[in-house]
Order: structure tokens, then sequence, then C-alpha cells
């Protein structure tokens, strides 16, 4: 199979590094231009590099960071571009992209809650991406934009699909412990962080419900009905590198599960991705943690560890039950599937589905 | 006046420290012997200081570190002891020590859930000290045994104090983010915190919930009534040094007052040590931080900042009001506050109420 | 005594703020207008306070943050400017501040290398404070500028100058560990430098080497003939907040003193400023550590920690000497004597003298 | 080929858990026993884990923790033993398994300094191998013990050999910045390290001194002469995960080469496991960075970047030549290079002479 031509828009950034990462050596997408909004471009890949546990192959570090240039992208034959730009920039860029026949698989928070573009986790709602015919139609374009969810929505949102489809509930109170890779680059100054929190991660709070909303909504054939559910968040930033620890507490209506009943539903949780072993697919999109002190940022969100998930498996451990309060701690890797892993596998997914 | 003599049980340790620190130039206590229970014997506290931000009076830092004896204490004329030995410890040598006539203001968990032993925040349950003199009769005793709360509970027990006051609510969902001198010293090893979050901590989560139900409960005379209120807790240790960090959201029966309502009743929110302008009360038990992105641990928990409060007020920020939700951040400094502080203005107060 | 009304130009940052934490309560200044270069303007100082371990008095936490103008300052009748400006705008800001009749004490490194400018630490080359005579003449200026030292070389030169006097060497090997405060805010981005070092600071190493050969060298009574040294630096930044250590290797010529010996000459290190007992001047100006593990940024570089020297002096340990070989590390709190602190003590000896 | 049986002494130290990451897999040896000293024993390595960023395979991860005991080692057929003990513990054990024909590769240092036992770093010194033939006619014994260089001289040391080769200098000053994984496992308390700096590590400066020096020495057929060269080091604790950065400063006598020149001479350097193509080998001994501010921890020292180095090469940047002085920065990984992974090539070189 020939591969399919690929850019990056805004590929200097934390997000858009990894994006190249993943597109190194993939069977079926091959990088051809990486594009950049800033002061790095006439740079390649390898100078800006700043992800040290993967080394880039010689033809992507060799790779030069060129002026964002959507005419340049859809001249070099690209049909997918991997979104990593500033929201305000994102909104213009990727609009455009689409009318020229671009399939857009962005980070960008842009278009996310625009009724015809799916926020896709493909573990969760596959079938949401269906809503791109309607955005095609909508938008009289050739291309579409499927958007990943915000990083800290993304592992909650998992974490929650296979409990809303057992259990009942409509509250959900997390507190976020987010990691500094999360704010971009130069991103949090570190006389801000260093041996310290800040209680305080613009919009985050207000992301993380209307996104969970959306993302564990059903598509009704024209756009999607969110789900019932109430996201009540507090979003803190800490000294971590890479991983957003996250404390989950629901209040159940009706008699709860086992502890153990948990594990096995949280450890048995599978979609469509590990159906169809895509490339970018985690074995297992849940990884139970049993040990009383997991998951944790450092042993748990390093990229290739473990069960060569690469970032793309949520942990969950924790579990208690107490009455009819359920509590537990999520842990995913904020730029992984929290981000660039997660567009990539929605690419994967829309390939499979001949929607590219 | 005539100073009171004290002294400390367990002074090699990050609590014992902070008890020496604010028994230096004390205007009602002298600190005369330092007990510690570990290979620091022989020491002078200046040996061993680790409060950077407190220097030691000279009389103080020469004070040697002996083997503990409370025959040797009640043989050097103590009246006072302030403890900060570990659990299991403290359980006989304070049980001794009140046994023969020493007033023991403990920072140890041996007591706290002991029917005739208080757990003190005076700002909230000065009347809990009379307790002590039902404690003395059942234990035949001429001292007695106060406790301060688990350092967790204190800052969130503080600030509930004027909600419980005021609004109808049973249930508390909160997070921590603590820093790692609450684990004592060596406490928690550099390779497991560094740049990570560890979401666990020992019995934390059950202290937080039975304790803020003693402490905000009501003396009949006999005992306490717990507060009929629920904490559920997650406890996280962050590499931070000083200062826990809380999230803390609340279902509210009933209206909710607006923002400005509740900054003023916590900013108003005073107390007994406050009226009585006690030596280590603080101006304020309450500070409300108005800024975006405080409580901050640097910012909040430094001893001596801000307001001469010397870490005994705890700072709420972030006040939300969302339909019956309201959320916001508590900052207690660990050691002060939630733990040598308290016990020293605990001892204030009996001194006050002629109990010592 | 009238107070002299002071500016500080460029107040924002962490030099700048320093500034204003040194002169509150100051005995014999005035701080009467704060001048900013960037977006803080119209804030005041107390809404950007970064300065945790020391609150604002309400006069400075008020005080607004202005734009630069030196026409304003001058109307307000300020006599002595404080500049903390970066270098480009401090070289034409200062200039036009002397020519107006301003004494300015600068901490920006624009002028230092200028052949009628001082940079002067008083307990060094007090005397260097007379070429202010010749820069007035040669500049027809009736105001001056007089300038602290970068941060690095201040905590080398202080302990180099018992050691110059008394000893013959010509090399001094030097490796430091500089901490985030020093590159001011927003400074180093917490990406780089969390749970990470950087071994390079621009133009740091060379800093270190021409300005030690001048603060150590002498006036001729028209210039200063720098020292016949050599500092050979090597310059990294590590994740601390405040303090910069360093390890120095000097190779002496002839037979060295003992450790003993070499304690008591940086112990008995004093200058004209410990004479003239000024307010800002430490106590003394090297503190001796005995401990094998010090000096250290926690424990030696806090404000106001040991000695009431609040950041002023230069703490030695780990001497070491070996065949002919001294070791020993130096510490300097890096925006106290290493920064504003430095040049308030220069305003004093100014005002002593009656240059101002 | 059949592998060859290896067990690992004091498997559950970070030393020992690269042990065992660097042996699973392993063409030529398999990992058929772990012995702890200490409370770990019958846990799995997989339950003790701390290794985040390489993942255990099955066989390995269940492989349980066992009672040191060398008679079982051998009874199982052991043939090599790698060495991860403390020091006092290791001066027994590793006699014993000597004597009952294991070949010993140590991390301890117990022996380093024995006249009949070599400290390996075959890139440096292959041939200090066949001390080993020396050993055995002294101790009369069927098995051996090699021993790996303390951490921060093996950076050194390996930086140092194309040097000594080709240009003349005498001394060498050294300031390190050493990780905390480099004190094991509690090792350094968090509340000593977060955001601050150790300026003392016990014994390493002579160690690094006493080892280069035998290191760079050459085998006279007895025994080995010690090259004639001082290490002045001064030795600090950062607070980095892994990877010492040591700062090096040379005097060389005559005319020194350009920087180019020197990139290239540390760029070529190679030794016998290159020639070997040894499977635990780097490619390259010496990575030569030129950006401007490297090598750093982050970026070159985790393991399996760059290069496929898995740790193993020494990364030497930011060259400087001043007059006759020499400046760079070296950066190793303090439990591969300078550790686990030293030993384990050492014991492919004994393989292949046909020494085990």
């Amino acid at each position: 199979m020939n591969k399919i031509p690929a850019a990056i828009f805004g590929a200097s950034g934390m997000v858009g590094q990894r994006f190249a990462s993943l597109l190194q050596n993939h069977p079926q997408i091959e990088l051809v231009a990486a594009y950049s909004s800033d002061r790095s471009r006439g740079k390649t890949l390898g100078e800006i590099w700043r992800i040290p546990e993967i080394p880039l192959i010689e033809d992507v570090s060799s790779l030069k960071l060129e002026k964002l240039d959507v005419e340049d992208a859809a001249a070099k034959g690209v049909k997918i571009a991997f979104g990593a730009l500033p929201a305000d920039l994102a909104r213009d860029v990727e609009l455009v992209a689409a009318s020229k026949g671009i399939a857009v698989f962005s980070n960008a928070g842009a278009y996310r809650m625009e009724s015809d573009v799916p926020i896709l986790i493909p573990e969760i709602n596959f079938d949401h991406l269906n809503i791109v015919d309607v955005q095609r139609k909508n938008r009289n374009s050739k291309g579409f934009i499927v958007t990943n969810s915000n990083c800290s929505v993304a592992g909650l949102s998992v974490a929650l699909k296979p409990l809303v489809d057992r259990l009942r509930f409509k509250r959900v109170f997390v507190s976020t412990y987010q990691a500094i890779s999360g704010a971009g680059y130069p991103g949090v100054p570190s006389l801000d962080i260093n041996a310290n929190c800040l209680p305080f991660i613009k919009n985050e709070e207000e992301k993380m419900n209307r996104e969970a909303r959306k993302i564990l909504g059903s598509f009704n054939g024209k756009s999607i009905d969110p789900r019932d559910i109430e996201v009540w968040a507090h979003c803190v930033r800490v000294p971590c590198r890479d991983g957003h620890l996250e404390s989950v507490s629901i209040l159940l209506d009706g008699q709860p599960p086992s502890v153990e009943e948990l594990e096995r539903i949280f450890d048995e949780f599978t979609g469509v991705p590990q159906e169809l072993k895509l490339p970018t697919a985690p074995q297992q999109a849940i990884i139970v943690r049993k040990e009383r002190d997991r998951p944790q940022p450092i042993l748990d969100a390093m990229a290739g560890y473990p069960d060569r998930a690469r970032g793309m498996a949520v942990s969950v451990g924790r579990i208690r039950i107490d009455g009819n309060l359920l509590r537990f701690f999520c842990l995913v890797h904020n730029t992984l599937r929290g981000g660039a892993g997660d567009s990539v596998l929605n690419a994967e997914c829309a390939i499979h589905e001949g929607k590219t």
C-alpha cells in the first residue's frame, strides 16, 4: 500500500513533536511536511527535539520546519494534516485545509464544540466519526475536521466509559494533578512551579465538563446528544514532566459493584481500535493497577511503558467502594492519549472507514 | 510572670523542630528539655536544625537532645510537654506523663479518637478543652492529654467551620496536594517523589473523615457528639516542601450564598484565640485570597507570611458557586496550624483556662 | 534626618522586587516611585509580589508600577535610582538619569566594564567609589552610575578577597550551581529545568572572569588596574529557587595555610560597611560553615537566615587543603548580595561619603 | 550456543534492577537467580520495579528475590554473578563466590583497589582483564572478581582516555552534578534534595582520584602502574533522577589542539568492545554534542537515547579552548556505563576472552 502523505501544522511544540514521533515508521501514513508558526522555522525537527525517550529516525529528524502554508501542503499532495496550533491560529488554518480536501485531525480546541465536528476517542465513540459526513455537507467541503479532546478529559472519559454503560450516576467530582508538558513550551515559568502547585489552569475545568458530556454522548444521525452527567473539576498544575493524574469520586445510584467487579470491568473494556488492531491502538485501553500507590506519573506515564501501550492506555488504580461512593485515580499521558496519540488513532479510524 | 517549664517529646523530627522554633521567646512557656527517641541524642538542636527560614536563638540552639525519660522531665519541673513522637511510642509516654501531672499537647495520633481526649482547634471547638476534666476523672490523673489534628484535616476543618455554622450539607469531597515535610524525616525517598506524585498516604483518608467529624462535633458534657458529615478524601503526596493544598467540593442543600458572601463569611471568621489575643493565634484564622491562582504552597505556606500569621492561618481561594455546588481550595501549613503550632496554641488556651 | 527620595527602574522583575523589599522601612532612603518597562504597569507591587518569605508593608505594597520616565522621576525629586532593567534599556535610561543629577545604583550589566564606572562590593573595594568623581568630570554629569557585579562573581569575589590579600595564586577554577531566580521572570521554562541541569548560561563565564579582575583590582586615581588573576568558570543552572553555590579550586604558590587558619581568615574578614555599621551590611561578610555538607541553597541562602545577614553574607564551607591545592564551596544569595542588596549597600556607602 | 547461567547479588537496589533490565533477552547470559540482602526478599522483580522506561519481560518480572546464598547459586549452576551489594556485604560474598568458581562482575567498591583486581572499562583498559590470571593464582581460586568503577569516575575516565593518549597534562579539575539514583534506594531523603544541592558525597572525591589513576594506568604483567595524573573533584548531589554531569578543566602542557580537532578525537574514540561488536557495547563510546547547552541529564542520560547507546555512551559537549586551558562537560548514565552496564560489558569481554 502506498502511504498517505501527511503534514503537521504546528510541529515545533510539545504536541507537534509527539505527532512527529508517532508518525515515524507509521505503516499507513508518511510525514512529508512539518509547518511551524513560530521562530523555529528553518530549523530541523532534530534540532528542536525535546522528547528524550524517543529518538527520531534520520528522515524525520532532518525534516525542516516550514512557514505555515496550506496551499503548499495541498501542492505537496498532503491528504492528512495533524493539528497542533494554538486555538486562534487553528481556527482559520484548519477550515481552509478542510476546504481543500485535507482531512484534519486536530489537537486544537477551536472546533471541538461545533455541532458537526466530533471529539473522537474511538474506544468510546467510534460512530461519532460519521458526523464528518454531516460536516462535509454543511460546509460544502471535501475534507473535514476531527478533534481529539482536552488532555485531562481524555483520561477521565476513557475511565468513565465502562462505568456509564453499566452504572447510574450523574455527578463526577474530579481533581487533577497536571504535568508541565500540558502547558506547552516555554509554558510554565520554572519560578512558578518549582517545588510548588498552581491551583488554576485557564478554562480547563469548563472544558472538562462540556467535552466529557459530548464525548460520552450519542450520535443521533445529525449531531451529538450530550450525556447527562456533570463533571465538576479542580484543575491543578504540579511539577511533573508528563502524565496527568486525576482523583475521581462518583456517587452511584443503586447498589455498587464490588472492587473486584470494577477491576474486571475496567480490565475488560475494549473498543473498535482494539478489534481492528489499529497501529496506534493500545492492546488494552485501560490498565488496572492493583498496587496500593499507583498510578504514578513517573511509573505509568512514560511513553513505551508498560505493555507496549506507548502512552495510549489510561491507568486506573486505588479503586475504593464506600457505601454508594466510588473513588479511584486515573492517569493519562497528556500529549499521547490526551493529545497527538489520540489524533493519530483517529486518523487510522478514518482511513479504515474510507473517510480520507 | 514566671514562665511555665516545658519539654518536647520527640524533638528531632520535623514537628519537634517546629515546636522548638515556636517556643523560643515564648512569653508564657520556657523550653527546658528536648527529648529524642532516635540516634540524634547527644546532638544539640542547632546541629540538627532543618528549618532554614527560622534561625534559633542561642539558648534553644544549644539545647542538647536527651534520651526520652518522663521521670527526668518531672524531676526538671516540666509542667507542659509537647508531643511529636511516632504514635506507637506516644501511646505509652504520653499516658505516663499525664499520670505524673504533666499537661501533654500532642501531635501524635495515639489518643486522638479516645472519647475523653479532645482534638482541639480552638477557633473551632474551644469548649472541647473541657473534656480534660472528664479525662482526669476517668483516668485518675493529675495531668491530661490534648491532641492537635492530622495535618490535612486541620486546614479543611478550619475552612469548614464557618460553613457548617451557616449552610446545610453532609458530604465534602476533598483531594489533597501534600508537602513532603508531612512525612517527617527522612520520610519520602527522593527517587519516589522527584518530579512525581504519590497517590497514597497511609491511613490519611480515613483520618480526615473521622477527625473532621469529631473536631466539628459538639461537647455534651461527657463526650463529643460527632458532626453528621462525611469527608471523602483522596490523599496525594506532591514534591513541595511545606503546605498542604486541598481542593474542596460541597453539594449544598438549599440556596447557596454568593461568592462575595462566602468571601465575607470566611474573612470574618474568628474564634476565642483571636478574642483573647493569645500569643500564637493568627490575627485572622482564615485569609481569603482573591487572585485567580491562589493559594499556592510557595506563596501562602511560608512561615511568617503573610500578615504575621506565622503559618497559623488557613488560606482559602478560588471560591466558585455553580448551581448548588460550592468549590474552593484551602491551604494549611502542615507542621504549624496542622501540627506544632496548633498544639502550642492549645497550650495557651489551657493556660488561660487555668487547666495547667 | 529627612529620608532621600528614591525610585526603582524595572521594579517588576526578581531583582526589582528585591529592591522594594530592601527599601521598605529603610532608615535613610524612601521609595517614592517604581517604574516598569513591561506589561505589569498599572498594577501595584503587592499584586505582582513573588517573594513569599518577605511580606510588604502597606505603603510599598500599594505603590503602583509606572511607565519608565526619567523626567517624571526628576520631577518627583528622586535623588537615588536603583536599576534593575535589562542591559539594553539600562544603557539609555541610566545615562540620562545620571545627567539629571540622579545617583544610579544598578544591577544592569550595561556600564560595568566602563573605565570610569565602579563595580562596587564595598567590603572589597570601598575606595573604587571614588571613580565616580572621575566619571562626573568625564561625562560632565551631576549624577553618576555605580554598578553591582554579576550575581555569581559577587559570591566568588567576596570569598577570594581575604585570600588574594594573603596568598599567592593566579588561577581560580570555579563551577557554579545557579538558582532559577538568577534568570529573572519568566526566565527558565520549567520543561527545561525540571529534574534537569543546564550547562550553559549566556555570557556568564566571561563575565565572571572580567568582573572578578576589576572588582579585585586597585584604583590608581583615574581608573582600575585589574587584578592579575584568571577565573575559569563552568556555569550551570540547577533546579533551586534562590542561591548560587560555587565550587572553587585554587593552586597556591608556596606553602598553604592550614584549614583552621583559613577558617579564621574567612571568619575575620571584614570591611568598611561592617565598620560603619551600615544598615544593609551583614554583621559578618563571610559565614564559615564547618558542617561537612554545607553551604546548601535551602539552608544558607534563605533571606533572613542566619545571623540576620539577610542574604548579604557569603557562606563558605568544605575548606580542604591537599598539597598546594585549596578547595572550598561558597554560596551567595544571587538577588541580594549578588544583586539588589549589594546596590542598596552601595547607596549607603555613597550617602556616607557625601557623594549623593 | 547455550546461554551462561547468571545471578544478581543484591537485585533489589537501583543497580541491581539495572542488571536485571540489561540481562533480559541477553544473547549470551541467562538470569537464573536474583538474590537480595534486604526485606524485599520473597517479592518478584516485577513487584519492586522502579525503572519506568524499561518494562520487564515476563520471565524476568516473575523472578523471585531470594535470600543471599552463594551455595545456592553454585548449586543452581551459576557461572557468572553480577554484584550490586553494599561494600561491606560484598567483601565476604564476592570472595566466597569466586572461590567456588563463579566469575563475579561487581559494582561494589570492596575490591576495586586491590592490586590483583581490575577496574575494567574495556574501551580504556581491555588488557587489565588479564590481571584475573594473577588473581586466580594469588588467591588459588577458580573464579575471579572484576569490578566496574565508581559512577562519576566512569564518565570522566572515558572522556579522559583519548586525551591522555594524545596530550600532556597532570591535573584535572572536575565538579560533579550527580543524580539521586546514584545514592541508591531509599537513598537521599526528599527533604534534603528537593529544590536543593548537597555539596558532599561521602568518599566520592577520593574515589574519583584513585580510581581514575588505576583505570588509566598500565598493566605490567603483575599489577597496574597508576597513571600519573591528579583528579581534583568537588562532588555535589543535585535533584535529577539519572545521569551525572561533570565539568572538567585541564591545563595542558604545550600547544592545545583546536576545538574541531578535539571534537574529532572524541568522536573517533573507539575500543575493543566496539571492534568486537559486543552486545552491550555502544556504537560510539563517546557522543560529541555540538549544541551550546548540552549534554543535559534529561536529554542525554535517558536509557535508549540517543543512537541506541542505551546509557553506555559518555556524552561530551561545550568543548572550549582558552590559551592552554581545555574545558568541557561530560555526562554519564550513572547506573549503566557508571554501574551495571559496565559490568555486563565486562562479562561479555571475559566471555570473549574465554576467562569464564
